[in-house]
C-alpha cells in the first residue's frame, strides 16, 4: 500500500452524478491510500478543518450514494481570500495530506490551481488533481462534462412535457427557462425533445447569440400563425441585443437587476405577451434540473464514477496540476489545470442555426449519445 | 350493437392520465356505440362543432396515447354563456348525439349538470355522464381523483430532490411551491418524500389553515437551529392569516394581486429572508407537475382508464346526471352530478398537525397507496 494521504473537496452547485465521482474517488483510494478526508461544504470545510474520513465508510454506503443526486459531503460557492488559502494549506499540512482532489467547474479548477501554486511556493508537497463536474458543459478540453447528460435529459423531457401540455390547451405561448448560466448547452439540449415534426420546442435561443425582443416576437408570431402554439426554450442567462437581461431596462427602477434576471422566463413571457398580444406563460423547473434523481442517465453516472477513479490513478502515478477530462467515447485523459481554469467553453456559433432561433443537426449528433433517447409522444390530431 | 351516438369533451387543465380516461371511453365504445365524437378543446369544440370521430382510430393509437400526459383532443377553461349552451345543444342534436361524456373537476361537473338540465328542458334526450379528472384531488364523494396520484408522486419526488440539493450547499432555506390551487392535497403529498428522520420537507403549510408570516418565520428559525437547513412545502394558493396571498399587502401598490399570487413561492422566500435574516430561495416546478410523462403512476393510469370504461357502461345502462367515482380499492361507482358539481373537497382539518405546519400519519396512510413509494436517499453525514 502506498502511503499517500488524500483529501477531497467539491466546489459549486451539485449535479445528479457528483456523488458518483465522489464514490469513484473513494473506491479508487480503498486499499491504496492511507486516508481520504472529505471536506464538508467545499472550501468552507478545508478552511475550517471540518473533514470526515471517507475510507471508513462501508462500500455499500458509497455504492448507494453513488446513485443519488446532491453532494454527500457538501459543496459551496465560497470564494477564498489569502487568509483562507493560508489556513487551508496549514490544515492540509497538519493532516499530512499529500493529494487534494478538487471536483468542480472552471471556477473550481482555478481555485485548485491557486491552491497548488501556493503549496508549491511554500515548499509543501501537494499534488492537486481536478475532477470535472458541471451541468453547464462549459469546461474546455473535455468533450463533455459529468452532469451535463442528466441535466440535458431532464430539460429535454421538460420541453417534451411542456410541449404536450401546451398542445392540450388554447394557451398559445410558453417560455421554458432552463439552467445553464451564460452558456447555451442546456437550452440546446431541449432540441432532443422533438420526436415528431412540429414538436416543442419551436424556438431555441442561446446566450451566445443575443436576440432582440423584436426578433423574438417576430419568430413567435411566425410559429403561431403556422401551429397555433409556441414553446420557447431559453436559458437563465439569455441576453438581449444590448447584452442586458430581458426586462432589465423596463423595470430597473427600484428593482435589482439580478432579481429580474433570476426570473427571466416570466419577464420574457410578459414582454412577449405585450408585444404580440398572445397569452404567454413561463415554466421554470429550476434546480430540479440538476437534482432530479428520477431522470439520471446511466452513461453520465458511470462516466462521473470513472473520472473519480482516473483521478486516483493519476495521483498514484504522481501527477499534479491536471484535471481529468472525457473523450467522446467515455474514455478519460488528463489535461493541465491551466487549460481549463477560469475559461468558459461557450456554445459553438457554428451549431446555432443561421436564423438564431435553433440549433443545427451537428449539435444533435454531438449531444444525442450523451443525453440518450427522449421517448416521444404520439400525435392523435 | 346499440345505436347510441356519443360525444366526449374535457374541461380544465390536463393531467398525466387524462388520456387514459379518454382511451377507456374510446375502448369502451368500440363495438357498442355507433359514434364517439371528441370535442377539440372542450366546450370550445362543442360550441364550434369542432369534433373528431374517435372510433375510427386504430386501437394501437389509443393504446399509445393512453400512456401520455396532456390531452389528445384538447381541453379548455372557457366558461359557457347562454348562447354557448344553445349552440352546443344544437350541435349535439344535429349529430344525433344521445350521450355526452364530460371529463373534469367540480367546475366541469357543474357544466355537465347545466348541459343536462338545458337538454332536458328543451325536450332533448341526452344522457350526461361525468368522468372525474383533477390533479387537485378536490372532488367530493370520490375517495380520490385520477391525476392526483401522479402529481402527488411528482411533488413528493421534487421535495426529496430539492431536499438533497438543499442539504448539499450552505444555502439554508428553500420554499417549494406546489400546484393545488386552494386545496392542500398536493402540498400534503410532499410528506411522502421523507425516508429518513430530518428529510425534507421540514414544514408543510396547507391553504385550509392560513398561517401568518410571523408563525412561518418562527417555524423556520426553529428548524434551522436544529438542522441548519429548512425546506418548506406550500401550495400556490396558500394564504396568510388575513386570507391574502403572501406579499400582496406589501407590494399591492401598482401590481395586480394575481401576479403576486402566481409567484407565491418567490414572494414567500423573500419575505422569510427579510424576517429571519436567512438566505432563502424558491423552487416552482410548475405545470411539469401535471404533465411529467416520466413519473406517471401505473395505479393512477389504470384507475383513469377504468373510470372511462365505467362511464361507457353507465351510459349503456341508461344512466344520466352521474359522475364515475373511485373507492379506496380502485373500484368504481356512480354518484349524482349534484353531489360533486361546484363543491370543493378541501383538505380535512383533522389531518393537519396541531402546530399547523405538517400533516398527520392518517393522511399518509390515506395517500401512500395512491402515490406509491418514493425511493429515499441515504445519508452519509
Amino acid at each position: 500500500m502506498k502511503g499517500l494521504r488524500a483529501a477531497i473537496a467539491h466546489g459549486g452547485g451539485p449535479t445528479a452524478v457528483l456523488n458518483a465521482s465522489l464514490a469513484g474517488v473513494i473506491d479508487g483510494c480503498r486499499g491504496r491510500m492511507h486516508a481520504l478526508f472529505g471536506a464538508r461544504f467545499g472550501v468552507r470545510g478545508l478552511v475550517a478543518d471540518d473533514m470526515v474520513e471517507l475510507l471508513a465508510l462501508p462500500q455499500a454506503t458509497t455504492g448507494a450514494v453513488a446513485h443519488e443526486p446532491g453532494s454527500a459531503i457538501g459543496s459551496s460557492r465560497q470564494e477564498l481570500d489569502e487568509a483562507g488559502y493560508a489556513r487551508l494549506l496549514a490544515n492540509l499540512k497538519a493532516r499530512d495530506v499529500e493529494v487534494l482532489f478538487y471536483t468542480g467547474g472552471n471556477g473550481s479548477m482555478d481555485t485548485a490551481r491557486e491552491i497548488s501554486g501556493r503549496a508549491r511556493a511554500s515548499g509543501m508537497a501537494l499534488q492537486v488533481i481536478g475532477v470535472p463536474k458541471t451541468i453547464d458543459n462549459d469546461l474546455l478540453v473535455t468533450h463533455h462534462t459529468p452532469g451535463y447528460g442528466s441535466t440535458g435529459y431532464f430539460f429535454a423531457c421538460a420541453a417534451r412535457d411542456v410541449g404536450v401540455d401546451n398542445r392540450s390547451l388554447p394557451s398559445p405561448v410558453c417560455v421554458l427557462e432552463t439552467l445553464g448560466r451564460n452558456a447555451g448547452w442546456i437550452a440546446a439540449a431541449t432540441s432532443l425533445a422533438r420526436a415528431n415534426h412540429d414538436d416543442a420546442p419551436h424556438l431555441i435561443y442561446l446566450p451566445e447569440r443575443p436576440v432582440s425582443l423584436e426578433q423574438m416576437a417576430a419568430d413567435v408570431e411566425r410559429v403561431y400563425r403556422r401551429l397555433g402554439r409556441v414553446v420557447i426554450a431559453v436559458c437563465e442567462g439569455q441576453r438581449d441585443e444590448n447584452g442586458q437581461p430581458f426586462g432589465a431596462y423596463v423595470d430597473r427602477v427600484g428593482s435589482p437587476v439580478h432579481a429580474l434576471a433570476a426570473n427571466l422566463g416570466h419577464t420574457l413571457a410578459r414582454l412577449i405577451a405585450e408585444k404580440t398580444g398572445l397569452r404567454a406563460r413561463a415554466e421554470r423547473p429550476g434546480l430540479l434540473g440538476r437534482s432530479c434523481g428520477s431522470l439520471t442517465r446511466e452513461r453520465d453516472r458511470s462516466e462521473a464514477y470513472e473520472c473519480g477513479q482516473t483521478a486516483v490513478r493519476a495521483a498514484l502515478a504522481g501527477a499534479t496540476d491536471v484535471m481529468v477530462a472525457l473523450a467522446g467515447d467515455s474514455s478519460t485523459f488528463l489535461t493541465p489545470l491551466d487549460t481549463v481554469a477560469r475559461a468558459e467553453r461557450t456554445f459553438p456559433l457554428e451549431w446555432i442555426a443561421p436564423e438564431g432561433n435553433d440549433v443545427t443537426a451537428a449539435f444533435r449528433e454531438y449531444a444525442a449519445p450523451l443525453i440518450g433517447e427522449v421517448p416521444g409522444y404520439g400525435v392523435m390530431f
